[in-house]
């Protein structure tokens, strides 16, 4: 019995060493907070930003030599040296059948795409050549498929046309989209030589699907003129003005025979689409379908003359390798800052799809996408196409999935695609006088499909509803009203929701979770049990500013009003005697926030109730310091909520 | 011994069994955060903002009889009814010193508005006269002196002169001036019934400033027309063009008299505050020189027929109590859109300014100023105002200070004020005739340095650099350019740094707390120590959306890299086996960071790392479980760091 007694008084005395030793070390903890070292100011964090950015990887990897820095630099340019000394026969034979494959779709797609880009169709092989070249030896993505591609085809002739009639001229109208190229160029390799990655960034994933959609649509009516054989005048690409052209045009003019060829081969390819999904080894049947489709349609004009009898026909189609086109760069005149401002335009939403496919591609097979070094490599094919009669060309959605199904293994497919299509350009193009106009509508109507991703429309609707916004509101902008409003209004959505959620004034009441020290939102968390006289708050935003603070004040005043009406409702006779704010969520605060929170405490003191302050962030204490806040409540600010809840509780029992 | 050891083993035992228990516990707690109630959804969020934001004091408050709701409505509308009951005699002793000193200081400061406002001088008058009176009954604040201010005056002016010429049409400009008045009344009315009270926090505190200051230089050069006795006609308002018109002007037809007796009598002025400011006694001093000055000065000029010597001076002022101008009100017309969004200016900024002095001097007493019945009563006094010929009134800051300081006790001082200024109308108006202009401007003037706030720019400065920007743009923006463009500098700066600090892509790597279960940031506590084969990185951000999401994947793979790089230079050989993603401090993710994680995952995992996630928030884990990422990184979401990594050394043990 008396050991049991000694044991029990040692126990008691080594409870109450470590409740002092525990208050100690609050008091410890709490000097942490309060002495933390200065955070780094507005220029120091400027300078580290601008450091990061461009010399990221030099960290740690000081010490070496010159020499060694070329080739580092050389093999960071160009890629193809780092992986060209472990490329194997076996590999090229897959690159050779993935090229190929690519080929026979990319020929007919390029020829589609020339055409709703409103130039002519030889353009659209020039740019399957050059850009496809200068990508394999810069590029990082090993799936990637370069070339034109309809979403860029439609924004460029939808902007373009503002500026100069491509019907009437078509020559200036050729120079200028040459030009727009070269700007774009420009623009991504500079993004990626500032290192200006983000610019890529500045369509959300959600504005993307939307915009693409909507695109997608606006192409296919636009490829009703093809179809069926008609030919209207509107320069506007929203659905109502299309279909009202189509509508009117299609009584005098249209031909049932482009219809019935078009139609008949469009279910063909859709047919092989269906067969190559149903059966993985028949893969390769969809992607030379279009091509196929080409060859056989031409050889029955040819045979038939249908074109005799009202089938449309591409005609004549210049042959031989890309002509340079140096010269036809126009840097003077009225409209050289218009071009510019398409040129950015066109820059970032190529930028945008390319990396978001070659991104995707490389995340299944597990490889870094370098987004800075993709927008050099984006930007000189660009600049030399611009020279080489291309337009714009970036990655191809429909064209990568292509490559990647065909096996590819490194950019060399792209190489053995360039050179296929050159050869096509150099002896065949004299073979497709006779294609039917209606079979190319037919190859880009056939590739829409695949833009509207229905399935993660509804994904987008289901995680995120203001996502969803953007992301119908970009598809019903480029609908109903143009491709440059529904671009605007998907960064307008999207950024809007940022500032949305950034500046919302919600507050959380928070609770302690059984059985831990941790104090969480009690709407999450229902098994988290208030303390009564305590009222704890977090703020659901990152930022206390001038567009938040009054509101929040407003809102813990409400708070505390509510809680002492309930109080006395249940005659529990205890006031909220402290307000404690758990700033753990608030990355910054700014002046007005300081304000709000200085009046906050005046008046909650002046009712008889304290405020403490929890595990503030650096910025926040540093401010708070800066602003003598810290003085103004006489130091009640603390690392945890339970630290600063055992204070208060304690400071509360001295005074009882 | 033998007991010595079979305590040692009862206490192993009683070590693993809470080892298992701690176990369990964890396991339980990772399922309390995969198992929270789904949160509030989008449409559940607005209908909770519509009803918080309508009926805030209904909660808690149901079982009330109708008649007592009347009650409290009238209560709720005018204030007078609640505090009238309580009002006493030596209360009213207080307001009426109050009032007498207040109306000595409106008089002169009235007249010199209107002629800032480029109205006549009475209007100005006028304007003293209505509004406080409405507000008087309506209003929450005690000590808001309500009348004609500065800034607004300037405003007005400077946006109407675009629609209608002052000098050519006086009518027309005083006709949609009280327009323009008729519409701030009614916008401010609905913000209040709206209870858009966040409408007068679209200006931070700081941009206040610097747009008040710069406006108080622009309303100084204004003032040297009056001053210099000269008159020149420039509409644009900033220090470039007004101090070229005054250069130009001041050789030809500049009259030293003016300047001399507006000189002398600013600098009586500028003493005699002096001097208030040296003693509280004497606040009565400076509050009283202005009308003092008018009244000497008039004398002089009157005396000595000064006025046929080129002293300009007011002459006739049209006295009487205000004539009804409701059939002056223009609601057709081709500028009804321009005056409605001039109205609309008018009353965001005379709001800013009016709750902004309320509140400062509210939370000095340590009452509540609720912000949606102040623009209620503001708007009612300006709708009223409008049809009894005043333009925009608001509170100022200069007569707001006279008022408290003179210890006024209610609004009543300003009915005393209103009375007054309504009986020098009546009375004392043809006594202004001789007023030179000169004094005018010295009036304004010396309201002026109070409106330059130095000490509170530095403090800005010191407390937050990004803040200083929008001060310093709002400052410069008004002075080189234009009121509104400084309006629009500073609304834009604000908006800017909040999209700018929310998306910012930062990342801190997180380390253990001595003696905690805590793990902080490692540069703001030194002391942090950090767990090798562990990174644990927290998103300094409160969105993880298309903007960042990309970068912040980007900086933690460097992370990642930097880290395995230092371990191989110390030859630890540990590489990084976990990467912990502490998300306490995000509240909201969307489509495009969710992607960015799975990315993330995925890369990391093909490395031999794998990602963890600890403590997310309510949306957080709402959008990870729908999108399914939960399963794809098989559950390692756990509900602290701390628990995150005992399970994943844990798991590290047992693979060893």
């Amino acid at each position: 019995m008396a050991s049991a007694n000694q044991a029990n008084e040692s126990s008691i005395n080594v409870q109450e060493t470590l409740d002092l030793e525990q208050n100690k070390s609050h008091n410890e903890r709490a000097q942490w907070v309060l002495n933390a070292p200065e955070p780094p100011s507005l220029w120091q964090e400027l300078a580290d930003c601008v450091k990061e950015t461009f010399l990221p990887q030099r960290k740690g990897f000081k010490n070496e030599p010159r020499a060694k820095h070329l080739v580092s630099f050389l093999l960071e340019m160009f890629p193809i040296l780092h992986w060209c000394r472990n490329y194997k026969a076996t590999k090229f034979k897959n690159d050779l059948m993935a090229g190929l494959t690519l080929a026979s779709l990319c020929i007919p797609q390029s020829i589609g795409y020339a055409t709703l880009a409103k130039l002519d169709p030889q353009y659209g092989l020039y740019t399957s050549v050059v850009p496809p070249l200068i990508y394999a030896v810069m590029g990082t993505s090993r799936e990637i498929a370069i070339g034109p591609v309809a979403v860029v085809s439609l924004l460029i002739s939808s902007l373009m046309q503002n500026v100069e009639d491509p019907v009437a001229n078509p020559i200036a109208y050729r120079n200028y989209v040459l030009t727009a190229t070269f700007f774009a160029g420009i623009f991504q390799a500079s993004f990626g030589l500032l290192r200006l990655g983000f610019l890529a960034d500045i369509l959300s994933h959600a504005a993307i699907v939307g915009f693409v959609a909507g695109a997608a649509i606006v192409i296919g009516l636009q490829q009703l003129k093809g179809l069926l054989g008609i030919s209207f005048s509107t320069n506007k690409t929203d659905v109502i003005s299309v279909l009202n052209a189509v509508w009117k045009s299609v009584h005098p003019s249209w031909k049932p025979q482009n219809f019935i060829l078009g139609g008949s081969f469009l279910s063909f390819i859709l047919i092989t689409r269906y067969l190559g999904k149903r059966n993985r080894k028949l893969f390769w049947l969809p992607a030379i379908a279009p091509l196929l489709s080409v060859i056989l349609s031409t050889l029955i004009v040819f045979l038939t003359r249908a074109d005799k009898h009202g089938v449309k026909i591409v005609k004549h189609i210049d042959g031989g390798l890309n002509p340079s086109s140096v010269h036809q760069l126009q840097f003077h005149g009225k409209h050289i800052g218009e071009v510019a401002k398409i040129g950015f335009v066109v820059a970032v939403v190529a930028l945008t799809e390319a990396i978001a496919v070659g991104r995707s591609f490389a995340s299944i097979k597990g490889y870094h996408l370098d987004g800075n070094k993709e927008m050099v490599a984006m930007g000189f094919m660009n600049i030399v196409g611009s020279c080489t009669s291309c337009y714009v060309a970036t990655g191809s959605f429909s064209r990568t999935a292509v490559n990647f199904s065909a096996g590819c293994e490194s950019t060399v497919s792209n190489i053995v695609m360039a050179i296929t299509v050159f050869i096509s350009l150099e002896f065949f193009t004299r073979l497709l006088y006779y294609t039917p106009m209606a079979i190319l509508a037919s190859v880009i109507i056939s590739a829409l499909p695949g833009l509207i991703d229905l399935k993660e429309i509804y994904n987008i609707w289901k995680v995120d509803k203001l996502d969803f916004l953007a992301c119908i509101g970009a598809f019903l902008g480029v609908l109903f009203v143009s491709v440059e409003i529904g671009l605007l209004v998907a960064v307008t959505i999207s950024f809007a929701k940022i500032i949305l959620i950034s500046i919302q004034p919600g507050t959380e009441k928070l609770g302690k979770l059984p059985g831990t020290d941790l104090f969480c939102d009690v709407d999450q968390y229902p098994m988290a049990v208030k303390t009564p006289g305590i009222l704890i708050i977090r703020v659901k935003s990152a930022l206390l500013c001038f567009a938040n603070a009054n509101s929040v004040r407003e809102r813990i005043m409400r708070w505390v009003a509510e809680e002492e009406h309930e109080d006395n409702q249940q005659k529990a006779q205890k006031n909220i005697e402290f307000v404690l704010l758990d700033m753990s969520t608030l990355m910054n605060i700014d002046t007005s926030g300081i304000a709000s929170l200085e009046e906050l405490q005046k008046i909650l003191h002046s009712s008889g109730t304290e405020l403490a302050i929890a595990n503030p962030k650096w910025q926040v204490i540093h401010k708070l310091k800066l602003s003598n806040f810290v003085e103004k409540i006489r130091g009640r600010i603390f690392l945890t909520v339970r630290e600063a809840m055992d204070s208060c509780l304690g400071s509360e029992m001295a005074t009882i």
